[in-house]
């Protein structure tokens, strides 16, 4: 199994810190580095990751990709990896709805792939910060010990393709979902002038809503990216027979601070809030 | 000022408390009680409420009426004590939008009444339990010093009618909408049979999550009831230019629960959960 060689489809933040900890048990990780950024490709060599060039270099190279990118993009990096004719393992650790990774399946599955479905939950893996990378399908177990690596530890969840996603799904749910809320209740009160009265009450009783507005302002740079996941969780639920209308407001709230995208500060929490108001938006 | 007479309609679990702490500064405090039910009559003389029969006959002898009832019965209540002419003041303290609010103050006061909005906050006021009862509009400060009693903090707030209803709305946006937030998240795991690696996932990060949950069952007998709050929570949020679906959704959720009204122990999550999804509902 050492032998194995891995290719992460793409080292952003969470990609390159699962790759530096996959080098770290000696696994050869690959990546395609062919028309990528300068800040990805500083960021895929201080990992320890192997630039393989093309994407069809880097798949002919690899055993297993680990496709972990945008949810938004999943699919069409799936096509592409089917279109260069890979036949090893392909994980999809995207937050994406069970049904778009059974798609993700389809796709891959039919130039000859095995698939298996995945969900990663926690930060970046580093020293002093854990993720757990959860796997479902056929191959499930023998990856999880492959993947398992230090801060990153791979978990084999039963249930087949779907399981993964689903627990990432549930789980952003609540958290991206409870600050969304957070914010858009906030955002109510400042429209109707009693925030600080709603500030009082929620330091009294519901320091959890205090401490999400914090978490947005400090998250806001890469908010514009959870609208992709709100949707897939949205529908998540509609195949669930639950109602998807908490997350399709949430995309529209996280789509409303696309404005603050990779901004280098935390905004305030006024700007942060009038970025939420359709009619501040609109005046 | 110690002259003026309350009538509270109706003397539900909030109502009563409300009198009670009315009644220990020495304030007269009536009810309607022709044709309510025993528990609210036993609950009314508990409180100390005197009962003055007919609801016209309440309404004659009081100068304040304060409207205190299920979000869905503001509007009507309202149109029967101006049906009354009632020309004292009238305080909508219901969990109401403030369009929904302004709409109650046009109809009593085309029937000579003067509106104050309201918004309570918190427990049934007791020992041990306090709650706030927020005013707005132009005789707020008057009132929050007549009905500040104990466990009862009334508070006058700026920006006129709709101030006091927002803030509630806020408050209950985010406290009553995490709740069902957090329990279709639950469901979206049981569904995919994955819900055992989110309660752990939940323990070690999301506490919040976890005792919603707990929320939830124990006020499963009362959850039917929210189901009004929550269109006027989405209400609030649509006039204040932000998503409403997050509220929609907790409205339709917590309607899928009416079957535990009034039911007398908290049901188990699994009963709770199989309630929540339509699919399982119907087969």
């Amino acid at each position: 199994m050492t032998n194995e060689t891995i290719a992460i489809l793409h080292p952003g933040e969470m990609g390159a810190a699962i790759g530096a900890r996959l080098r770290s048990k000696d696994l050869s990780v690959v990546w395609a580095g062919a028309g990528r950024s300068a800040v990805t490709r500083a960021r895929a060599a201080a990992a320890g990751l192997r630039d393989a060039g093309a994407l069809c270099d880097a798949l002919v190279a690899s055993s297993v990709v680990l496709s972990v990118c945008p949810p938004h993009a999943a699919v069409a990096l799936a096509r592409e990896v089917a279109a260069a004719d890979f036949r090893g393992v392909y994980i999809d650790a995207n937050a994406i709805a069970p049904a778009t990774s059974h798609a993700v399946a389809s796709i891959v599955e039919a130039r000859g792939a095995s698939f298996v479905d995945g969900g990663i939950i926690g930060p970046p893996p580093h020293d002093g910060s854990s993720a757990r990378l959860y796997l479902s399908g056929r191959d499930a177990a023998r990856l999880a010990a492959l993947l398992t690596a230090g801060a990153l530890d791979a978990v084999a969840l039963d249930g087949g393709i779907g399981a993964a996603s689903a627990l990432k799904a549930a789980y952003a749910a609540w958290n991206k979902g409870a600050t969304a809320l957070a914010a858009a209740a906030h955002a109510l009160a400042v429209h109707a002038g009693v925030a600080e009265a709603l500030a009082e009450e929620w330091q009294r009783t519901q320091p959890e809503a205090v401490r999400r507005l914090d978490v947005l302002r400090r998250a806001a740079r890469k908010a514009w990216r959870w609208k992709g996941e709100m949707e897939e969780i949205a529908g998540a639920h509609a195949e669930a027979g639950l109602p998807d209308g908490f997350h399709l407001a949430a995309a529209e709230l996280y789509d409303r601070l696309a404005s603050f995208k990779d901004s280098s500060a935390p905004p305030p929490l006024a700007e942060l809030t009038r970025a939420l108001d359709a009619r501040a938006r609109r005046g």
